[in-house]
């Protein structure tokens, strides 16, 4: 190969800018020359691209979000919309993508390799940590640090004033970064979309913990399951406690990416441009058991599995 | 004096642990005794307090939200509520008062003092800086940095997708923090209690900024003016570009205090101990002008006058 | 078994407290009584220990540092020491020990089991991720953490000023701590005990670097290979360069546990009762490829083996 | 005036970048045209600089560190260095100085506008909080929170291990990022260049601190007065009590900019735009009494006076 491209699509994830910087410097000491598309698949259809050299990715590997933008977009979900992608490779001989994104993006990916026959990578980025098959996708452990840190701050509030929060942080529909904060926040209940919960349940465990002196009390809700005004005034209702909402949305996708979410891109641009070069095609590099490895886009837009139990029953146990 | 006693009421803000420890160990080192009373005005209608020492504020310095916890207490309002809190001043022998709270403890304080006499000095912690006639309250610029720290992580995001964003800030009836973080965050537009706004403006200068290739946006917005979920809705409406919600809430009201809130709390501590044994009462101490002072609580209450304009039209210049 | 004590010995490290919090948690919900023991090995030998129950761990999760405190305990490794500890074990009918700690702990705790026959559960907690055969110990993720936002400081200084800096950060024999902020810090050369350095060979990219234009220059250094102000007068001499020498210390030791510390911790607490109680000994808890498992002492204290290579010589391609 | 520049001079402090914000988007405002001085006077003399727009400027705002570099020059002190960068001036059409920096800039500037008569305004920009007649200078803030997390950090360890602790922070001939840090990180003890310190005093406080069971101890040393390993050996010999030196150095200079530090950055680049076209010069901008204010380069670069006392009383009260 001759000439690669890179992009971003979905949501962005923190970590992204130095996935594309490993993507670029790992392509350049290769051999390869590097594109970088502008916003994802609507640049490809739209000629948005450029060529990207060592020094294009100077200063970006501690900033968050993407240099090279993202959208979610519409027009690749039609026939024209693709063909104008397709024509965009042809036009500037891109002779393979990598595609650093989620779940929608590998699916978008894995259609465009089956019908136009682009190699494609995928280099599993999002804050959700939903890519299955793979341990950890970029940018989860910075939203989770985010989210934690959030949680910390509002247990002050909680123990000093002796109130009940529920706290809804994303993960649209997986529940790990709501188990991941739960747990080391110390909190005394999640609601997952993995896990059916039961309201006046969790109602009784306050009331109860009340009743032993416990006087703060955080629940955290995936987002999705619920609305965390709706599960504040369910607990208000039925503990008769003051319980307050928060919503901590859009806060958790950006920021500095800390260093497991920067040393897992900067690895993973490494692998998708050496899979990639090395005739490979259609899947997702990841970490896997602790081992860089690769999963097909196929199984990677399958729902997550991973050990919900074990995170959940130490929840209850801790609390 | 022999004996003084310290209590923290209303919302908590980051320093107040900071400013209890200045009180105790400066009232110690006077060589008066200090007594920490729980929840504030309902610990001292219930009796709840006891004798503290320069131990007991060991490690606090750097906690949010504060050890002596506090309630929004509505017996207090009663003239039964104020008899009891009055007879527990007696039955200890509790010659003075420092309260650490916002307006609504001064003006609480103010009442106390007036029936019964009770020497009371205030110091200002809140993180709204709503307290007139000092520069700024305990509490006020972690919260503010905070917010500014969302405001970050949340520009990542507005700038990769290239979207608007509408993000609300705490404040109660005072324009400060979200002057300050609009400022500090390099946000296009602010709205503030204290300066009408006009959406047909807003989205004026969206759409324009657009035009000229300005990809990303945020509106701060003041709680209690609008609910950033309608004033979202309404600039989508009007523009039709993608918009955003976010609601900081609770997050900013806790963590750990910064150096100015520190230092505040720490320089504050003393002086309230120092006047009340000078025999001052029903005033509130802080910085005026960056010196030590104090303002009557009855002027402390009243609506906050700072040079909003300065801020404002900075923000206008510079978006 | 009815009673088990807990204590930390070593270097403390951030997680430390997630971890007892976990121990002593854990130990109640099995039914078994769980002591902690203070300053470690000292407070087994001085009879300083004390029952823990639910609430003697709560608020503690997210703070640094050890609430059971930690020594290095010179008398420990007498014959004397040794026989007193296990006396105070037979004395409080101590039925199992769950030592958290790093190398020399595990150490200590296998010749106690070899000698008294006291089963002991490692936990592995140490800054400097360098236990053998477990993937990462409690600490290392805050340390790395705090270690790459100095760098991220420090960069904004060599790229403003057109510097070189060289870094010294901790990990005593094991370089990973310095592989992981070199390649999450986008750092232009790191220097660590597994792979001999080669000074000329640094000043020669140094100055080839700044021919290209490259203005900035961090050098990662692990502690015990050299220090940073002789590495620095090197540079300084062979390039001519302005060169600035940075000592982390010991600010990388504590600090507020980031999620992976704590998540880990409470994760590995549970693991280390349950293997104790279920009859193990003489063996270390830790996620090993992603999964909880043990390994035996023995094998935890001989030097750490882990994949240098990969992240060598990806900070030479990168930088 | 038509056309003015501005530059950063002198070691380079966090908000620089929002002043160089300020400055250009504010002139942009004012109808006049900003060139950008790269290396501070080594671009004046060696032609180094461009013009800025609006759009310049974008997305520095929290950046530390600054985009136009900055380089301490020596030729600048000859007379021929001088003559050079006075002829750039006049090539250039440049009308007016923005010097962003500390007492050294001022003094080149002062020195510069005497001779050749170009006005000249500076903006007070440094961590060390050391310029006369000012309340604070950009970058103070941000250094203070940097180096106060370090202290929260370290003082983890000297808690859990039971040691002293000696920390170098920086601060040049000041002892005002000392006295901050030492005050709000509850630090023992506090060694400035303002104060005369006395060994035998300090390790005095230590070991009778140690007799009533204080477990840790941390003294907080000004760069200049002394070096942390020398106070650190004769703490050690003298109290025989393990003692460790940490000195922070650079990553006090770097990071993101502070709420205060952006904000007085902010405010103070339009204060020097709109006197430097109402005919003003030699004279710095800077907040005083909490009111925008100037203060001639003559009386800034003297000894700065503060409130030494308060500070350091405070300090020995809370201990």
């Amino acid at each position: 190969m001759k000439r690669i491209a890179v992009m971003t699509t979905g949501g962005d994830a923190p970590g992204m800018n130095a996935a594309i910087r490993s993507v670029v410097r790992c392509g350049c000491a290769s051999g390869v020359e590097v594109m970088g598309v502008f916003r994802g698949w609507w640049g490809l259809i739209n000629e948005e691209l450029k060529p990207f050299n060592h020094r294009s990715v100077s200063g970006i590997i501690n900033q968050g979000g993407t240099i090279l933008k993202t959208q979610r977009c519409h027009e690749f979900n039609t026939e024209e919309g693709q063909q104008r992608a397709f024509n965009t490779v042809k036009k500037y001989d891109i002779e393979g993508l990598i595609v650093i994104g989620g779940n929608g993006s590998f699916a978008a990916a894995h259609r465009f390799y089956q019908k136009y026959g682009v190699p494609c990578i995928g280099i599993a980025a999002s804050i959700d940590n939903d890519v299955n098959g793979i341990d950890m996708t970029i940018g989860s452990d910075t939203a989770i640090n985010t989210a934690l840190a959030a949680i910390d701050n509002i247990r002050d509030t909680a123990t000093s004033m002796e109130r009940v929060f529920v706290v809804e942080v994303m993960g649209r529909g997986c529940g790990y970064i709501a188990l991941s904060v739960a747990l080391a926040g110390g909190c005394e209940d999640v609601i997952i979309p993995e896990i059916k919960y039961d309201i006046s349940k969790i109602c009784h465990d306050i009331v109860n913990g009340n009743l032993k002196g416990k006087i703060s009390w955080i629940v955290v809700l995936a987002e999705g399951v619920a609305k965390a005004a709706d599960i504040t005034k369910q607990i208000s209702e039925i503990t008769s406690l003051e319980c307050r909402a928060v919503t901590l949305g859009h806060i958790q996708r950006g920021g500095r990416p800390t260093a497991v979410s920067r040393d897992l891109a900067l690895h993973l641009g490494k692998a998708a441009v050496d899979r990639l070069l090395a005739g490979e095609t259609d899947k997702a590099v990841g970490f896997v058991k602790g081992e860089i490895s690769a999963v097909d886009f196929e199984k990677a837009i399958m729902k997550k599995e991973f050990n919900v139990g074990r995170w959940y029953n130490l929840i209850k146990i801790l609390s």
